[in-house]
Order: structure tokens, then sequence, then C-alpha cells
């Protein structure tokens, strides 16, 4: 028990894991004490969230695109920079909307490199997912590889701004005007994240703000776009397919946001750039921190874009680190820090992908080795700068001993 | 202005239109300062609410499976009497939840006389609705209707309680079981109503948590089934196609319940036996109210269940009325009383079925003469027993005047 003692002197002195013995994994004392989580939800506003959805009860005007998501869409268009913007019950919904407002059809071309929902809400409307493998820099989807699996049967690209890295829009607006097809981007992780040259971006995006993104509405997505004929058609389906005067004028589904998820949008959205501030600042300080650490390389944002640095995401090179990002996650998770294998394994190896003839086999280089190496850590309104030195003195540790 | 002064003295001293110029749709005063509407939303307990949802808040848990859903589908399991209650983000997307967890395919028989979401549900997920016939006396499938509809491609059928008027199950279900189909119910509108005696109720059933509706949860859903296995899918599906280990086992989307949605069902569910009472005390005035009013006649509960009396629906005769259903919807809106002509047009006179090979020809005489002749009208916990009162003087006035 001396030894014990003397470690957690160690640790309180110095707030590093100097030893391997440190190290939770090898019996040592927890970093925290809590868990420290990805994604623990933002709420910058509580009061003035409580004070919207008051009001908006004693109102009685509930759903129904009430005052507060007329007033959510007109803010969240400033930071969108697209002329028209729905607000939706999530971003799942948002996306089989977009789909079917833009006219894609038979094979969507999408990345395997992303979270499931980006597939699912294809296939749940009864389209195909094509998977294509992406960039190793960002992680966004690969050009060359959308255009060498365009076919006859493609009937629309979906491109993922992944961890907030806008993909190559350039690129992609000509492979999908020489394929002749729609390119809808899915923007689920990159609300606060824009182009710094106006350019093309497809036919519509669409933005998630669930519970664990930057800006959340409890559950909440949004599809924005410049077409007023696709705006149009968003804003049929997301209600039954009601026109203006309520008449049905064609298929629809219930995608609508309530008042509630609106008030807390607003409530997040007037803080936003505080919010992003803090990011910004939380991210420099990872890179600090893990600047020395060999073979855990930062994802840093790509030139040309503001960046809302939602996800902080390493690299584990375990040739460098001497671990493996397996390893890495245990050895954290011990020290009661949670992260994220954002995003593994790839859509194409998950059911029902994986058994999918259409899927087998692939050859997606880029996308296995990513999955095998990426890992999130904290991030968020929650997590101090203190927290954020503390993670990198335990990976640094991990790195050295585990 | 002298007789309109006189026409107000009348109306307050003896509150009714007395005489056809009282009316105001021909001059009279408004019976209603401020419109008074079917479907203004309920809320019982708007601090508890406050209370709960500033907990989640505070643990920051927002979505994702909270313990305020979980609570919420435990008291709702109170009411649905299934042994396995699902929250969802709404009804229709419950809708295709269910379908596709029960395994519904191809062509999927249901009223036609329904709200849209019913179709447009399964059309969304590319089953195809196959209209039949209802009842007059009920508003619910036909069971004739429905074997006679049957054929090869059918895949399911989908029943609607519609008005909370619960289905013939004993014989839909051995149409379905002679069929070899799976049968699912749509029960949106049948929250707090359940048979006196046990009997088959399909695959699994959806209800509808609409701001609009008697319990109200902003936006939202359940899915309640007794089948381990379809609950098992159901689970899986609303939440991305994860498993309790959260890896993906199958197709999915997000149809997820916000733990705001669930705060605001908790305390309403807790005051629900109230709500219940005061509609059906409502029900009551209406049916004194409009008793001796020729050619306007209130549809009744089916004996052999317990009802919500969330809609008040009458069926306007013209020929005893002496006006049809249309002409009343317009003198009542004039008097502020915003009725709904709930449901018409039929869903197989809506697009995208109208233009659709499989719809047409289409026999459906009573949907037909159901929708040129019911109306609803207003009631909730915002609608006096004065507000029935003056309501039904107007009707009465009308049919006298009109």
């Amino acid at each position: 028990m001396t030894g014990r003692a003397d470690r957690e002197v160690a640790v309180q002195a110095e707030g590093v894991k100097r030893v391997r013995a440190d190290l939770a994994c090898f019996g040592g004392e927890p970093a925290f004490a809590d868990d420290i989580r990805v994604g623990t939800p933002n709420v910058p506003a509580k009061e003035r969230y409580l004070e919207l959805v008051s009001q908006a009860i004693d109102r009685r005007w509930l759903s129904n695109l009430g005052p507060l998501v007329q007033e959510f869409e007109g803010r969240a268009a400033e930071r969108t920079l697209r002329r028209h913007n729905t607000a939706t019950s999530n971003a799942t919904a948002a996306l089989q909307v977009a789909a079917k407002a833009c006219g894609l059809t038979g094979e969507v071309i999408m990345p395997s490199f992303t979270f499931v929902a980006t597939a699912h809400a294809m296939s749940w409307i009864g389209l195909t997912p094509v998977f294509c493998d992406v960039d190793p820099a960002t992680g966004t989807l690969d050009p060359l590889s959308v255009a060498k699996a365009v076919t006859p049967r493609t009937g629309g690209i979906l491109g993922v701004h992944i961890w907030g890295n806008l993909c190559d829009s350039a690129a992609l607006d000509e492979v999908a005007r020489d394929a002749g097809v729609p390119l809808v981007y899915d923007s689920a992780q990159a609300f606060g994240c824009r182009p710094l040259a106006p350019g093309p971006m497809g036919s519509a995006e669409v933005f998630s703000f669930h519970a664990t993104k930057i800006l959340n509405t409890f559950e909440g997505g949004l599809v924005a776009t410049d077409s007023d004929e696709v705006h149009a058609r968003v804003r049929s389906m997301h209600n039954f397919g009601f026109d203006e005067a309520m008449r049905v004028i064609g298929p629809g589904t219930n995608a609508k946001m309530s008042e509630s998820s609106a008030a807390m949008g607003i409530a997040s959205i007037e803080r936003l750039d505080a919010t992003l501030a803090t990011y910004r600042s939380l991210h420099l300080r990872y890179r600090e921190g893990l600047a020395q650490v060999p073979g855990v390389t930062l994802f840093e944002a790509p030139a040309g874009q503001t960046h809302n640095h939602q996800y902080i995401v390493v690299r584990v090179d375990p040739g460098a680190a001497g671990l493996d990002r397996d390893r890495l996650f245990d050895v954290l998770g011990a020290e009661n820090i949670r992260t994220k294998k954002y995003f593994a394994p790839g859509c194409h190896r998950m059911p029902p992908y994986r058994s999918d003839a259409v899927h087998t086999p692939l050859d997606l280089p880029v996308t296995e080795e990513l999955t095998e190496r990426v890992l999130s850590l904290p991030i968020g309104l929650s997590v101090s700068p203190q927290d954020v030195d503390r993670i990198c003195d335990v990976i640094a540790a991990a790195v050295r001993h585990a």
C-alpha cells in the first residue's frame, strides 16, 4: 500500500503518469474519478431554453412549424449560408427527405467511412448504398474513387463532411455532372463549417442537431438547399406531403421539428460563437499536448474552410506509438477516459451491407486503414483545459509504458 | 346599428342564435371572439414538465434511450396493455419501424378513410397501399372488404382504430391468418382505448403522441407489441440497427424519442385519468346538446371497449339537416369555430395514390359517403362545457336557418 500512496502523491504533485504502474491498466488510480466522454451534450443556456419552451406551452403551439421552429430556421440560415433551411426531427429523417426531394434513385455512391446512419437512411427508403474510398488526410469521399464507381445504375452521390472536414466539393460536383446524377451532402458533423470561397455545394445538405452534436436540439436535423424546387419538395415531404394550403400533393413523412427542440436550438445558437471559440481553444490545447507524442497524430482542419472542431480525432500508428488504437482505447478506458472509434468498422463491414452481393468484394484500403487507426477524444463544453492536459498526459504515458 | 346592438343583447341574454341574422355568416357577431379549435394541445402539468426536463438537462442525458424515455415507456405500458413498448420520435416513423419489424412486404391492405400518414408511412419505405372500405357505423376497416382484396401480392394488413374506435380485431385476425400475412394496427388515435375482453391484436400497433393528441409529447409515438421477436427488431431498428452492445446488426433508422418529449409524456400521463374524464364529460355534453338537432348525428363509442373520446365526430345528413357538411363547416368557421373534415378526402383520392394504376378504379362507397359527411368538432382541455353548449347552439341554429 505504500507504493500506491507514493504514486498518488506523485500523480497529484505533477499531474502526470510518470511510471508504468501509474497507469490504471497496471493498477494505478484512474486519471478521472468520473467518466469523461466524447459527446456529452452542450447546454450553454438552460434558463433561456426553459423560458422559450415555457412560452411555447403557454401559446399551445407545440409542433407543426411553430414560431420557434421558424425562428430557429432563420438563425440556422446565418450559419449554413443556404437560401432555404428546413428543421427536422432528426438528421436521418432529413437524409431520407433530402434524398427523395433531390431525386436520388437506385444506387447511391457514398463513403463506407461514416456513421452508419448515412447508409441506413438510404437503404431505409429502398436505395442501395455503393461504398467508395476516402482521402487519408481528411477522411472525406475521394472523387477519383467515386468516378470509378459510377455505372448506369448510379442514381446519386452522397458526400459526407466527416468530422467537419468539407469534401472536395468542386471535384465531386464535376463527377456528379459527368454522371448526370444529383449530389447531396451529409453535413451532420459540419454545422459551423463553411468554405471560405463560395462554390458548388450539391443539391442539398443535411445537418444534425443530435444531443451529442456541437449544437443540439435534443434530437434534430436540418435540410439546407439553394434550390427553390428542392426546397418546395422538402417542405412538403417533411410534413406529410402537404402544400401550404394543407392539401396533400405527393408522398411524404413526418420529419417535423418540435417547438421544444427549436427552443433548445435557439437558446444554443445564440451562444454558438462562444461555443465554437471554446472548441477551437480545446483543439489547440490538444495539439500542444500531443505534439511530442510519437505515433499519435491529431487530424487538423483542412485549409480553405471554417471548422467547428467538434471532434478531436487522432490517428494511432502502432509502429511509432508502440501500441495500436484498440490498445490505447483500452488503456484510456481504464482511466475513465471514454473515447470512441469514430468510425469503425466501415459500413461495408456491417450487416446488412457486408452480406450484399453489390458490396463484395470491395477494395477500400484507406477506409480499412483509418477504421483501424482513428480514435476520437473527449471534447465539449463540459471538458476543461485541465482535463485536456490530463488526457494528453495519459496518452503520452500510454505511449511510453503501455 | 340598432339591429346589431339588439342582436348582441339577445345573444348575450340567452346564449343562443335565435334568428337567422344572428349567425355570423349572415352578419351576426361570431359566437367566439377567438378561434376555438380541434386539437389545441393539452398541457395538464406544465410545471411538472419543466421540472422533469430541467433534471434531464442537469444530467446531460438528452436522448438515446434516457431515463425519462424508459420511465415513459413503463407508464405507457399500463395503458397499452402490451408487453413491450418503444417510444419513438413520431407515429409515422413508428409505423415505418413496425412495418419493417413485422415483415410487411409488397402490397399492404389498409383503409382509405384515415389520416394520410397511414398510407404515406408505407409508401415512404417502398410498400404499396391497397385501399379497402370501412364500416359506416365505426369508420374502421371492414373485414369483408379486406378479405376480398387479398391477392398473392398481399404482404400485410394495416388496420386503423379511427377516432379511437377499435377495429373488429377478431375478424381481421382471421383474414390475416387465412392470407398468411402480418397484421399491424395504426392506433394513433386510440391511446386509452382497449377492448374489455382480451383478444388477438395483431403483431404490433402504433400510437401517436403528436401535439394534437389526447396525450402529447410535443411530437412522439410508440410501437407496442406482445412479441419478443418483433420487439427486438423494433428496438434495434428505431436506433440505427444497433443491438444492446451498440453493434449494428441490421437495417435501421433514427426513430428515438428525446428526453424532452418523454418529460412531457410523463407529466401528462400522470394526469391522464383526469384528462380522460374531462373528455368523457365533454362527449356527454355534446350528446345532450345535439340530441334534438335533426340530421347531425354524433358518432358514439362502440360497445366492448374503453374509449378516449378524443374526437367529437358528427355525421351531417343533408336531407334531414337541410345543409351539407361543407356548408356547416363554413357556417361554423364564420363563428370562429374551427372544425376539421376528419378525414376527407380519402387517401385513394390524393396524390400519389389517385394516379397509381393499382388503385383505380376503386369502389369504396362507404368511404366516399363518410368523407362527404363527417365533421370533427372542438374538444380538449381548453374547451369548457359552456363552449360545448355554445357550439351546439350554433349548430342547432345553423340547421334551423342556414
